[in-house]
Protein backbone atom coordinates (compact mmCIF):
# COMPACT_ATOMS: atom_id res chain seq x y z
CA UNK A 1 0.00 0.00 0.00
CA UNK A 2 1.36 3.52 -0.44
CA UNK A 3 0.97 6.45 2.21
CA UNK A 4 0.84 9.90 0.53
CA UNK A 5 2.68 12.59 2.76
CA UNK A 6 2.09 16.05 2.39
CA UNK A 7 3.60 18.71 3.75
CA UNK A 8 1.81 21.70 3.09
CA UNK A 9 -1.20 20.16 4.97
CA UNK A 10 -3.86 19.90 2.68
CA UNK A 11 -3.43 23.52 1.00
CA UNK A 12 -5.21 23.74 -2.57
CA UNK A 13 -2.88 26.67 -3.36
CA UNK A 14 0.54 25.84 -3.51
CA UNK A 15 2.51 29.30 -4.49
CA UNK A 16 0.26 32.05 -6.12
CA UNK A 17 -0.21 35.49 -3.91
CA UNK A 18 0.54 33.63 -0.78
CA UNK A 19 1.50 36.71 0.76
CA UNK A 20 -2.28 37.67 0.24
CA UNK A 21 -4.50 36.36 2.97
CA UNK A 22 -6.96 35.58 0.60
CA UNK A 23 -6.53 35.24 -2.79
CA UNK A 24 -9.77 36.67 -4.38
CA UNK A 25 -10.73 38.07 -7.92
CA UNK A 26 -12.94 40.78 -9.30
CA UNK A 27 -13.50 41.03 -12.95
CA UNK A 28 -16.46 43.68 -14.54
CA UNK A 29 -17.61 41.69 -17.53
CA UNK A 30 -17.12 45.12 -19.32
CA UNK A 31 -13.32 44.32 -18.64
CA UNK A 32 -13.19 40.79 -19.56
CA UNK A 33 -9.90 39.76 -21.33
CA UNK A 34 -11.09 37.74 -24.29
CA UNK A 35 -14.50 36.87 -25.57
CA UNK A 36 -14.64 33.72 -24.21
CA UNK A 37 -12.60 34.04 -20.43
CA UNK A 38 -11.13 30.70 -19.21
CA UNK A 39 -10.37 31.27 -15.30
CA UNK A 40 -8.54 28.50 -13.12
CA UNK A 41 -9.57 26.52 -9.89
CA UNK A 42 -6.81 24.42 -10.13
CA UNK A 43 -4.43 27.24 -8.27
CA UNK A 44 -1.53 25.73 -10.64
CA UNK A 45 -1.84 27.82 -13.75
CA UNK A 46 1.19 29.84 -14.46
CA UNK A 47 -1.06 32.87 -15.22
CA UNK A 48 -3.12 32.55 -12.86
CA UNK A 49 -6.32 34.11 -12.71
CA UNK A 50 -6.34 32.29 -16.58
CA UNK A 51 -6.56 28.95 -16.98
CA UNK A 52 -3.09 28.01 -19.11
CA UNK A 53 -4.19 24.14 -18.96
CA UNK A 54 -1.78 23.24 -15.72
CA UNK A 55 -5.16 21.82 -14.65
CA UNK A 56 -4.71 18.52 -17.08
CA UNK A 57 -0.94 17.86 -15.16
CA UNK A 58 -2.56 18.05 -12.09
CA UNK A 59 -5.64 15.49 -13.27
CA UNK A 60 -3.57 13.19 -14.80
CA UNK A 61 -0.47 13.14 -11.73
CA UNK A 62 -3.47 12.94 -8.88
CA UNK A 63 -6.41 11.46 -10.92
CA UNK A 64 -8.44 14.75 -9.97
CA UNK A 65 -11.26 15.78 -11.94
CA UNK A 66 -11.04 20.14 -11.68
CA UNK A 67 -11.27 22.41 -14.72
CA UNK A 68 -11.93 25.94 -15.13
CA UNK A 69 -14.68 28.36 -15.46
CA UNK A 70 -15.46 29.75 -18.64
CA UNK A 71 -17.08 32.89 -19.17
CA UNK A 72 -18.79 34.15 -21.98
CA UNK A 73 -19.57 37.70 -23.42
CA UNK A 74 -22.03 38.02 -26.13
CA UNK A 75 -19.52 38.27 -28.65
CA UNK A 76 -17.75 34.69 -28.31
CA UNK A 77 -18.47 32.18 -30.81
CA UNK B 1 6.86 16.58 14.34
CA UNK B 2 3.50 16.38 12.36
CA UNK B 3 2.95 13.82 9.79
CA UNK B 4 0.14 14.87 7.40
CA UNK B 5 -1.37 11.46 5.34
CA UNK B 6 -3.92 12.20 3.01
CA UNK B 7 -5.65 9.39 0.95
CA UNK B 8 -6.46 11.80 -1.78
CA UNK B 9 -3.60 11.79 -2.69
CA UNK B 10 -3.40 15.83 -3.40
CA UNK B 11 -6.32 16.16 -5.32
CA UNK B 12 -7.95 18.96 -4.94
CA UNK B 13 -11.58 18.45 -5.77
CA UNK B 14 -12.83 15.95 -2.63
CA UNK B 15 -16.24 15.20 -3.91
CA UNK B 16 -17.58 17.59 -6.50
CA UNK B 17 -19.07 15.65 -9.76
CA UNK B 18 -16.87 12.97 -9.46
CA UNK B 19 -18.67 10.81 -12.20
CA UNK B 20 -17.40 14.21 -14.60
CA UNK B 21 -13.75 13.78 -16.47
CA UNK B 22 -13.22 16.97 -15.75
CA UNK B 23 -15.17 19.95 -14.13
CA UNK B 24 -15.48 22.43 -16.30
CA UNK B 25 -18.59 24.83 -16.04
CA UNK B 26 -19.79 27.84 -18.97
CA UNK B 27 -21.50 31.34 -18.33
CA UNK B 28 -22.64 33.40 -20.73
CA UNK B 29 -22.63 36.84 -19.30
CA UNK B 30 -26.23 37.32 -20.10
CA UNK B 31 -27.29 34.46 -17.95
CA UNK B 32 -24.76 35.23 -14.74
CA UNK B 33 -27.45 34.67 -11.58
CA UNK B 34 -26.82 37.71 -10.05
CA UNK B 35 -25.15 41.50 -11.08
CA UNK B 36 -22.19 40.46 -8.75
CA UNK B 37 -21.75 35.89 -8.64
CA UNK B 38 -19.24 34.68 -6.72
CA UNK B 39 -17.61 31.51 -8.50
CA UNK B 40 -15.86 28.84 -5.93
CA UNK B 41 -12.23 28.11 -6.99
CA UNK B 42 -11.73 26.03 -3.48
CA UNK B 43 -13.69 23.13 -4.76
CA UNK B 44 -15.53 22.69 -0.99
CA UNK B 45 -18.64 24.79 -1.84
CA UNK B 46 -22.53 23.33 -1.36
CA UNK B 47 -23.77 25.32 -4.47
CA UNK B 48 -20.66 25.01 -6.36
CA UNK B 49 -20.03 26.28 -9.01
CA UNK B 50 -21.04 29.15 -6.61
CA UNK B 51 -19.05 30.10 -3.60
CA UNK B 52 -20.90 29.57 -0.39
CA UNK B 53 -18.16 30.84 2.03
CA UNK B 54 -16.47 27.17 2.71
CA UNK B 55 -13.21 28.25 1.14
CA UNK B 56 -13.17 30.19 4.85
CA UNK B 57 -13.62 27.20 6.96
CA UNK B 58 -10.89 25.31 4.57
CA UNK B 59 -8.26 28.61 4.88
CA UNK B 60 -8.69 27.96 8.41
CA UNK B 61 -8.09 24.23 9.11
CA UNK B 62 -5.06 24.37 6.54
CA UNK B 63 -3.49 28.01 6.41
CA UNK B 64 -4.32 28.46 2.95
CA UNK B 65 -5.44 31.31 1.35
CA UNK B 66 -7.98 30.66 -1.62
CA UNK B 67 -10.56 32.56 -2.57
CA UNK B 68 -13.87 33.16 -5.06
CA UNK B 69 -14.03 34.46 -8.60
CA UNK B 70 -16.53 37.50 -8.83
CA UNK B 71 -18.04 38.05 -12.06
CA UNK B 72 -19.77 42.16 -11.47
CA UNK B 73 -22.49 43.14 -14.14
CA UNK B 74 -22.69 46.53 -15.13
CA UNK B 75 -26.00 46.59 -12.81
CA UNK B 76 -23.65 45.80 -9.63
CA UNK B 77 -23.06 47.94 -7.43
S1 LIG C 1 -4.84 25.94 -15.24
FE1 LIG C 1 -6.04 25.89 -13.46
S2 LIG C 1 -8.01 25.30 -14.18
FE2 LIG C 1 -6.80 25.35 -15.95
S1 LIG D 1 -16.80 28.38 -1.14
FE1 LIG D 1 -15.19 27.89 -2.49
S2 LIG D 1 -14.25 29.83 -2.87
FE2 LIG D 1 -15.85 30.29 -1.54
Amino acid sequence: STVVVRASAGQINPSIRKNEEKVADFVKVENLPTPKAVYCRCWRSGKFPMCDGAHVKHNKETGDNVGPLVIESPAAK
